[in-house]
């Protein structure tokens, strides 16, 4: 009986979340919009829900963990590139010196990028990433970096889910990466995922067909290239958006233009004892003008520390 | 009760295929992949199924009807653009020269594409295009475009689709051009069509987010294109991949590399009488490398002219 305060947990979608605003904010909205004889309602085929990756379902401090994959493959490869010993910024990385590293800039970590995520076929590539998940440990929190997941964002895709959204990851992240592993944590299928891309081509191996994937930038999937790739490959507006930075916005106020209601969700990272907090100066995941703009526009901003009853799965 | 034959055609989940080798090799395929304890059974998350669009599963001559579309805009949007009058291409689509229009070649093309593709707002176009797709009347079949679907493929996604598969157009066509109206007909969701596109750019109108479209080719959707806006929009190989040309053969190539049991189906334009007869000598829809390799493979070729017992819907 749902009136039985004592069964409230086993039935409450999502039971990660504290009682009060932010959720309740969620959770009206989706009965609003599903419910048949609501003024409303949004058919099924039009719930098309849009995620960030880093930093709003999983961690991304103190770096992004694709940049981990990346020095991780560099010393794994570097048997093979004995000239990387003395060579910028693979000399920085293979010396663990961070330091040097952060001085080699953008330039070298689009070097590290190229080295580590190009030149092979897709499907050696997927191969790498998925050895990786499942071994490598994050540096702070000692962990696989499958279980640095936000329990509480699992459950709302979930919900979502349940009640027939279409849950789509939006990142700036590179596509192939996170398609490796996403499926299996966060139930998001290969082709529900949208990020950055390099160029690939089409070639024949012995007569066999295959992707190979080449050193250069086709897409940045971030800021106005977020709405861009939506329209792209979804080629629907979204109803429903989440994210955590600047770098969302675009794609918040591309949902918020819907005719249908919408529902815009930033994640604003304030729990420096559980993960970590960080917005305007933040060197990753910065929330500036996005937080202003929430705030104004009357969008709805989690408070990780109170809105958050758990912020991990192996928490709970 | 199965057994009575005069139930069969009630059943047959393709009543507009004869019976014959093309009919049952598609069968038991679908049969043999989807059946929980068979070999060959193939997971739901991985029954992705491509099919080509133009003379696959509407029909493309005398010309693309994406063609037709954009002459007939030049029509509507000649009143606005004087200059046009004296102006090649667009003299000689406002002349109904077609002689002198095809002395225009692909650069020609290219402008009528772009003067009537390009310069409006994703949801303009969209609109052009649904009310384009209701009332114009193809030159020689004297129906509207919509109704020269061919009925036995319709029935082909249906049968895929109740067996879980999830159906894509893949389509050397305008990827919003086909959005405007591919749900309503083939019951395929804008997120599963994939096809050529322009360049667009993330603008404000009045503070309001619009996506505009660019006088600039992206992405041809053709030949290599298709495997490759595969892998990048859908992140897997399909399992199953419908075509009619030379231009579907590097979609085929790469699902006949599935690990998985695939299936490859081309579609054999050989009914002058009710449709067109062509393949290797054809300006369109060109089919000779393709044939060639069907053959030698063993991949299943669909005769028309005797392997369906009614071409377009209204015939039925
Ligand atoms: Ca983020
Ligand atoms: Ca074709």
């Amino acid at each position: 009986n749902s009136e039985n305060s004592a069964s409230t947990s086993v039935e409450d979608p999502l039971p990660s979340w504290n009682q009060g605003q932010t959720k309740s904010a969620i959770t009206t909205y989706v009965e609003m919009v599903t419910t048949s004889d609501s003024p409303d309602f949004i058919p099924i085929k039009d719930r098309i829900a849009t995620f960030d990756n880093d930093g709003n379902l999983w961690s991304e401090q103190p770096a992004y963990f694709q940049l981990f994959f990346a020095i991780d493959r560099v010393k794994t490869m570097a048997a093979d590139h004995p000239e990387w010993a003395t060579e910028q910024p693979f000399k920085a990385v293979l010396e663990n010196d961070m330091t040097e590293l952060a001085k080699q800039g953008e330039h070298g970590l689009l070097q590290l990028v190229m080295a580590t995520h190009a030149g092979n076929t897709t499907e050696e590539f997927k191969a790498d990433v998925q050895e990786w998940i499942k071994t490598a440990i994050h540096p702070t929190k000692k962990v696989t970096y499958d279980k640095l997941v936000y329990q509480p964002m699992l459950e709302l895709l979930q919900y979502l889910r349940a009640h027939d959204f279409k849950t789509y990851v939006v990142s700036g992240g590179g596509v192939d990466f996170m398609r490796a592993f996403v499926m299996e944590i966060y139930g998001i299928p290969e082709e529900q995922i949208i990020g950055s891309r390099i160029k690939t081509s089409f070639e024949y191996n012995n007569g066999s067909p295959v992707i190979k994937r080449l050193p250069e930038i086709e897409f940045i999937d971030d800021k106005e290239g977020k709405p861009l790739n939506i329209q792209k490959i979804i080629g629907k507006k979204p109803v429903f958006a989440s994210g955590n930075s600047d770098g969302d916005l675009q794609m918040m106020e591309w949902t918020a233009s819907n005719e249908q209601e919408s529902f815009m969700l930033y994640l604003h990272h304030t729990d420096e004892e559980r993960e970590w907090a960080y917005d305007r100066e933040s060197h990753i995941g910065k929330l500036d003008q996005g937080l202003d703009q929430a705030i104004r526009d009357g969008w709805t901003v989690i408070d990780m520390k109170n809105d958050w009853k758990v912020i991990y799965p192996f928490e709970k």
